[in-house]
């Protein structure tokens, strides 16, 4: 029978173990109080604010599940095995929440919300209609399972999208662009543009002073990633200068934003406290019971971490 | 050959001409401006705006073809005949931008966009996460062109939809209404609910104060049809009573919203100047050229409107 330990925040524990026991009732669940023999435990659900940080008793664990989708900070954690596979959390509630805020935040610039709401505060009374979706170019950087997600909602809702990953992508729908050729038409020809991409030693400061530079003129960034993508020094200086009209940024460098950063009160920049995508008991429940049941009759584990690629 | 005055503003004559002779070269248009017999017109372009408004002289017309999706302006018109057809404007140009619109709005109260903006201000780092889509009920009041559009591209977007017609309607993955008594079941089970029906008789204060009451703290209201449909003063009493959460509006009972109007600086109310849906002569020229042909061909015109029911 496999023991699953969970190891993420006490405050998630009662839901986690609600929606997996629904699924599953007799599974061998334990929680961090309880005494069990963590050279029993075959899977440790993990996250990188949750009380079990260190590995190294877990001497026969099969697989660390993430509870997150993004595994940067976990991969520092230096007491985890090399090789038993971390699994990345890819679960419907996370993605569909991602796509919700991603298509939520691209309607709020293609409609020039901010500037409407610029001229409301002024009692104006505009004249400026949006263009048509199909005459609006969004990219998106970054292909994995959220980002393909949100570039099909997109495209469904008639915006003229494309799409970056590192390796190249089909995507029905979709003008899927890869390496770094890709990479610089689709900043030089997004009037919206969204990061979706995983932090790693290629990913940070992407979007630096010379990239945005090459953004055309009035474009948006959002950026539902890791704030570390953004050069957020560069950002100011192209926000400032009325190159790039406006980011939505649901990460930052740092998190929670210090108080008094220039971010919090610039008028074209949209701050949300990191909620663009949250993993969902309810749902992920059945992402882990799925892990379970491939242990037990013998399958591959699905989302294994490449540590060289860092995602 | 058919001949269509062309009797819209003339900000657009040029727009609109060369949008309907792109599509039928040989078409017999002719401008206000133009030496023309009003006997030989066969169909007026119209709108309460244009230059063109006694239609007494136009003696043979066969249609007056509107250039706006909702006629009871038009309707105010004495001197329109009550012989031949008034021909509402349906076209995709229109019905996408309006879908646009609603969807964008739909988001914006869903992801607590506005809620968080009160915390940025104030340099607060949220906790707050919004449901999913489907945990969300959308109403859309009015399922005509434009409703069934939003309707449809928000259960595609995972949302819980109902929509209320006057009529029995049957929309694939919309709860359906109708009646009184649909009425009354879609206000009080809407969490955001969307005004998307015409002004009539029927709907004028149609969200009046027993009707806010009745619908779920908290919910959110867009209006992107006429500004009648809600009675203004009752809203801004619900607004500030919290029992109404947010209101968006593409309309209102005047036009533009005047100066000192409680609504510009009200922090639950987001103005937009009209802007939900316009006719685009790009688009809109198809519609035009298919009543064109429908007449020359001896079909019946689409898209009638009927004066008892006023739309």
């Amino acid at each position: 029978m496999t023991r699953v330990l969970y190891g993420g925040k006490s405050a998630s524990a009662e839901a986690w173990r609600d929606a997996l026991l629904a699924l599953k009732p007799d599974l061998n669940l334990v929680m961090p109080s309880d005494n069990y023999a963590p050279d029993d435990v075959d899977i440790v659900l993990y996250e990188p604010s949750g009380p079990i940080q260190d590995m190294t008793p877990y001497k026969n664990v099969a697989a660390i599940q993430s509870l997150w989708a993004g595994v940067e900070t976990l991969l520092g954690n230096e007491t985890l095995p090399t090789e038993p596979p971390l699994l990345r959390m890819v679960e419907d509630g996370l993605t569909f929440g991602m796509t919700e805020y991603v298509v939520g935040h691209v309607f709020r610039a293609h409609l020039g919300v901010i500037a409407q709401q610029a001229d409301q505060a002024r009692e104006i009374w505009g004249t400026w209609n949006p263009p048509l979706a199909s005459d609006r170019r969004v990219g998106i950087i970054g292909l994995g399972a959220l980002g393909r997600d949100s570039a099909e909602a997109l495209a469904q809702l008639r915006f003229d999208v494309s799409g970056w990953s590192r390796t190249p992508k089909d995507i029905s729908g979709v003008r899927c662009l890869s390496g770094e050729g890709g990479f610089q038409q689709i900043i030089s020809e997004s009037d919206i543009l969204v990061l979706l991409a995983p932090l790693t030693p290629e990913t940070e400061n992407l979007i630096n002073a010379k990239n945005l530079a090459a953004m055309p003129k009035g474009a948006h960034i959002i950026n539902a990633a890791r704030g570390q993508l953004i050069d957020e020094d560069a950002l100011l200086v192209a926000l400032d200068a009325g190159h790039i009209a406006t980011a939505t940024l649901d990460v930052m460098c740092t998190e929670p934003l210090p108080q008094g950063h220039p971010f919090w009160k610039h008028p074209k920049v949209t701050i949300t406290p990191h909620i663009a995508s949250v993993t969902r008991p309810e749902t992920a429940a059945k992402t882990v019971i799925t892990q379970v049941e491939r242990f037990e009759t013998g399958q591959p584990f699905l989302h294994k971490v490449c540590r060289e690629r860092g995602y």
